[in-house]
């Protein structure tokens, strides 16, 4: 996982680290069901599957759902696994729109090292792919909990959705925030709300609780995708194994984009058109775009509109009583729209 | 639909027309509910998957649901409508699986039209392929019958891990017999059988009739595939907008050519192997492929093949009563075979 070097030395731990550390048995046992469920006698699909799954992912979504069934009181009865089982579903399904994300844009690398459809090929990794979100419906159906089952084949539906609403959108710097936020909400922030709504469905906790954990899911995770869309222009970002400007030379439309498009000049906008929409780049063009993005706070300004989701995610929270695992995932929030400085 | 021009005249029918005319009013409701579920206000969505989907497909595997249910006395009550919903879900995960196939086959045709990713391209039918999946899961989690579900995920995952051994088999001429049935068994069969299974599980009819009827599937779907692999090599192709060697341009290894390759000389195997491994070919290759499989009784053979499993779903009707229903069940078996004629 790499997460935290020393676990138990939590002094200087981050949030996230320190949120690692109170589910860390689960997520070994998380781990391990991966593992488990993705084996195949056709050696492809572990082969596959485990290179981009150990490929140091920060596992953020199965975690929600360990800690979301943790702080409402599941998990540490004997028999109490269905937790563990339903995160490595959430990981399948993410790792599943990873592999069909990277034949989409073309992409060769993924977190620094090379992309499966750049090993593989783009048959292996769509058939993959597909093997993964079948398995993850495999694992939905054992835990046999119609409520449980709702709350996937929904998620997974808007996520299936939004990919495609992305792509139809993809490179029109007419782009509006509303309409970018839709997108964002179903790709990125509907399996964080699943995956944080699992924790009160399991444990059979009132309907206000699965709302509430819903909403810090869904939140969290749009905060979490804006404080991407920023990343992809700093430096920060190289060491996360990412090169500055991936979105910009795939002309990724992105809220820093939507709002500086929004607030720039004529000539500026033919600029965006130039770059985004014909793709036509040249090497100068990376630092005209930073330059335009700091002139009219783009940058800056999507962080504050990460901050505004977080502090929903918070507010979120105040339905469940105070526990470490709380204050953990509360911190959580800060932790990520603060990865942007 | 257009299986039958008139399909209340069943004199000169086919064994497919009547049965189709024996569920007509179910597979209207079926084709209505396709067509509703498929709907998603991101426009793309329904216009490539309804472009698939009414690109003349003969509607078999939703049809082996409806049959299968009605064989099982599921169907005539006011309230009867799950065999409707369950038939649309099974189309759903067909329609994915070819639009996923077409992308990992680079293939421009589909039943003599434009295939759906020569037309929006490989992004849009990778991405609504997944959409059309997760909107299958929902439409079974609808169902809300654990027992459905495990038929279906289970189904799902088999037709995947089917999809991606087919992709580690091909352009290998080594492949045996039993390797090849392995694939097909898994990417074709364990539809058909799912779709045939759905009948009596609804029905609640006890389990000896569950697994005749994911018999009788499964047979006919290693009959289907093996004539469809035998049609690529006959006349009768082109009135299906296939042209005739399709397989073979793609150095596909079905059957046919299994057996002429293990039955041929050292001469005849460096053919295949230059011609489907290397993908080398000329013009005259099609008619010496055509020749060999022609001395080798290859094709005949296939056929033979594939009546012997015929037979196999014939025999598992067995157990069930004599109806005009089952009576059209048993004929389709005939036929599918007889196609290759």
């Amino acid at each position: 996982m790499g997460v935290a070097a020393n676990i138990n030395d939590t002094s200087q731990a981050s949030p996230l680290e320190r949120l690692a550390a109170l589910v860390e048995d689960d997520m070994k046992a998380a781990n391990q069901a991966i593992i488990e469920r993705m084996h195949s006698p056709v050696s492809l699909i572990p082969q596959l599957a485990g290179h981009i799954i150990a490929s140091g992912g920060k596992r953020l979504r199965p975690m929600l759902t360990l800690a979301s069934a943790r702080l409402c009181g599941y998990g540490a009865g004997p028999d109490e696994q269905r937790h563990v089982l339903l995160s490595a579903c959430i990981e399948f399904i993410h790792t599943a729109t990873l592999l069909h994300d990277d034949v989409v844009d073309e992409s060769d690398l993924r977190r620094g090292s090379a992309s499966a459809n750049a090993i593989w090929g783009n048959k292996a990794s769509v058939l993959v792919g597909d093997f993964l979100f079948t398995r993850s419906f495999e694992l939905m159906v054992g835990d046999g909990d119609l409520e449980v089952l709702r709350i996937l084949s929904k998620g997974s539906s808007v996520l299936a959705e939004g990919e495609v609403l992305q792509l139809v959108t993809a490179n029109d710097t007419d782009t509006t925030e509303a309409a970018y936020l839709e997108v964002i909400e179903a790709k990125t922030a509907e399996l964080f709300a699943a995956a944080a709504e699992l924790g009160p469905a399991i444990a059979k906790r009132p309907k206000e609780e699965q709302t509430a954990m819903r909403a810090y899911g869904q939140n969290l995770g749009i905060a979490f995708q804006l404080i991407d869309d920023v990343l992809d222009f700093s430096a920060k970002q190289e060491t996360m194994g990412k090169a500055v400007g991936d979105d910009f030379r795939e002309g990724k439309i992105t809220l820093p984009i939507v709002l500086a498009f929004a607030r720039g000049t004529g000539e500026e906008r033919e600029f965006w058109r130039r770059t985004l929409e014909d793709l036509d780049q040249n090497d100068d063009d990376l630092a005209r775009a930073m330059e335009l993005l700091t002139k009219h706070n783009a940058l800056s300004d999507t962080v504050d509109r990460a901050r505004h989701y977080g502090k929903l995610a918070t507010d979120a929270m105040a339905v469940f009583p105070d526990s470490p695992i709380k204050a953990a995932m509360v911190d959580v929030v800060d932790f990520v729209v603060d990865r942007a400085y």
